[in-house]
């Protein structure tokens, strides 16, 4: 079989639950996939179109961000260091509402794209509003996406009549099945405490049809907990779980105060959990119970949240952040080790966010890979690549990146797009919001 | 006056307590200092021999890393995820007993200094071993540097007679004393377990005859405390207190475990602080009581410790790591604000390392100069440039960089070695390590 593109002379990090590696091997892409992997430095190596020379560097899967509100990077930095009720309030709410439109939103987009591509995101779980300019605006990027409509019970960009949020949903998502190779709609619920039962079923029962991923935050914070139970009789977990909406194909955001039995709930029926670290600890929530939800065996990607609470979409960051945070929180310098945190960046978030097989380096896999500066001091000296990923390297040492064996990131650079166009759209969007404040 | 350079057109992050900001001004170097400062973009500028147009990029003191081991990126991810005790007991204390030599010290330095001047950290505050050859090649590449010579009361590299490791490290120090404009000489005494009352007490009396920083790890993990105190009846910080080692010319490295009377004799003692986030996390050490020590006026300072317990010298990750972290530690997204985070990063690190008067872009301070790139997607768009110099901005923003006038990166490139042979000579001793294992 002949390869349209051959990695060689690199070290490579296969992925899986194992973390494999292997020294000086080769990986051979063929259209979208991985068609060969070479785990020796014997040649020959398969004949192909192109031959790139990792040069010792660590090739490693294209990592998944299972969390992200991509437009939210037009609000970077707007507003922080401040009680979430206010930073809400006060500042997000009243800034989505007049500047999430669809152009916004791609521009916004666009701009979280390149950062993720650049910092060796290749794939992204997003729910948020304007959805359909959000899906083909990281498309044409050439980024993996899981394009979430969001469905709340008040009125949001471009669904004034909170009645018609699920049906809104639900035309997007059938409208973009099947549309672009490299996207999966899903309906984003945004909580079960902006959201109705009634709303949360109907939103399920239309991903069910359509066989997509459901999607809600739930369990952020300690308040809304306490206030849940209160008003429920029962956690936002526990109350997903009696709505019949938790199974193999939902994703739960946050899950920090995710109690035992909630745990055991979500273990359970198969639901994943997306941990979002960094704007976890930024907005003050807590520490999401990590250690219990994998030992429960729930199935768990990392996110970054959006670009308003964390502030940066870099899945490098998060990763280290939990790995390490999790030592310090139980007391065990042995927990959350490197080969786990990298398996959750990776093939943890694919799964868990629906996304099939990527996050992984084996054949019949998406050619979604990353390929770090073999001469990056921060990764000099290496004896473990899977150490170097997880607590050593950072978004300032991805060199390439492929999408579905497609190269959109070279020698640090976004082959897909003109970055300064992306850049002077957000500014542009960015002296509006100024303006009005 | 004449400048020898004029960096104009920046978003100037000009520091101090107040984190003053203005947009579009300019900084102006003769010499090794801030010569003038424009904080509107109103011409004309100072006659200069050369002009920097900054293209809008943010424009921040130099960052300053108040606590790190330099040769120790040699041993980067050498072991991880392990109990304290089998970690050093098993694999840090033997590497170091074989592999630290001057040579090899040097060689590891040089790559630190790599890491650091290339992730904007423009002065480093170091305790180790062969520290004569870690000062010579941190100056090398232009690095500003606290030089502490290592202090126990067993052999040590390049001590092998522990009842000789003060006179060695007060020789050490008078040879440095003005050797170099970028060296201040220190002392560091591993920590108040490994050193006797009377080698504490010895080195700093060596420290005050030659008016130089005192350093020493204290109160690093729970049992480290716990056992000395049923030892000695009171804490370590108390120990060094009743020595008479605490005045404001002392650095005392991690205080995660400092209660509330340890804190109120670092803050009546003038001591500093230098608190290692990433690290205590990696260690599940745990978590400095930063607001407190704040809150007490202690100074504080922000370190990476050592490449082999972080795993990358990268005072941005450490700065965000902080700000989020006591957030959730303390349930308050108020506590250490952007403001906060960046004057540890900065002056606060200068100040608690006794390094003078770097950190802050004020006529009179050292040119000490971190330019962001201003075409970074993550630092687009730029509301607040003191939250993106916290929350946003890593290693991969770093566009040039200045220390004493000299710009020692440019485009993202060291100037002032060659990368390739710094990394050739580090992975050259990795070879080694690898084989004696």
């Amino acid at each position: 079989m002949a390869m349209d593109l051959v990695i060689d002379n690199a070290l490579l990090v296969l992925g899986g639950p194992d973390m494999e590696t292997c020294g000086s091997g080769a990986v051979g892409i063929a259209g979208d996939e991985i068609a060969w992997v070479g785990k020796t430095p014997e040649k020959p190596r398969p004949e192909a179109a192109r031959t790139l020379d990792a040069a010792g560097g660590i090739l490693l899967p294209g990592l998944v961000n299972a969390h992200c509100h991509l437009p939210m990077t037009l609000f970077r930095g707007l507003a922080d260091d401040l009680a979430l009720d206010d930073w809400l309030t006060n500042h997000i709410f009243p800034a989505e509402a007049r500047f999430i439109t669809p152009h916004n939103a791609a521009a916004g987009t666009r701009l979280a794209a390149a950062e993720l591509l650049l910092s060796g995101v290749t794939s992204v779980c997003d729910g948020y509003f304007c959805e359909e300019a959000v899906a083909e605006a990281a498309c044409g990027l050439g980024m993996r996406v899981v394009a979430g409509h969001g469905v709340l019970d008040f009125p949001a960009p471009g669904v004034p009549d909170p009645a018609k949020s699920v049906r809104t949903a639900a035309d997007f998502a059938e409208k973009l099945l099947d549309r672009h190779p490299l996207c999966k709609p899903s309906i984003f619920c945004h909580s079960p405490y902006t959201c109705s039962p009634a709303t949360l079923a109907a939103a399920k029962r239309a991903c069910r049809k359509l066989g997509i991923l459901f999607q809600t935050h739930a369990a952020e914070t300690k308040g809304e907990v306490e206030r849940f139970v209160a008003r429920h009789g029962k956690t936002p977990i526990r109350h997903l779980h009696d709505l019949g909406v938790l199974d193999e194909n939902t994703l739960v955001v946050h899950a920090v105060w995710a109690g035992k039995e909630d745990i055991g709930l979500l273990a359970e029926t198969g639901a994943g959990v997306a941990v979002c670290t960094n704007s976890n600890l930024k907005l003050a929530s807590g520490i999401a119970p990590l250690p219990a939800l994998l030992s429960a065996g729930v199935s768990v990607g990392l996110g970054t949240d959006g670009a308003a609470s964390n502030n940066r979409l870099d899945l490098f960051s998060e990763t280290a952040a939990t790995a390490r945070l999790h030592k310090a929180a139980s007391g065990d310098p042995t927990v959350v080790d490197a080969k786990t945190a990298l398996y959750l960046a990776t093939e943890g978030g694919a799964r868990a966010s629906g996304l099939g097989r990527t996050g992984r380096i084996e054949v019949g896999w998406a050619a979604d890979l990353v390929l770090l500066d073999p001469d990056s001091p921060s990764l000099t000296p290496c004896y473990d690549p899977v150490s170097h990923a997880v607590y050593a390297a950072s978004a300032a040492d991805v060199l390439h990146v492929f999408v579905a064996g497609r190269q959109v990131v070279e020698n640090r650079r976004l082959t897909t797009a003109d970055l300064s166009q992306i850049l002077a759209e957000a500014r542009e969007v960015a002296r509006q919001i100024r303006a009005a404040r």
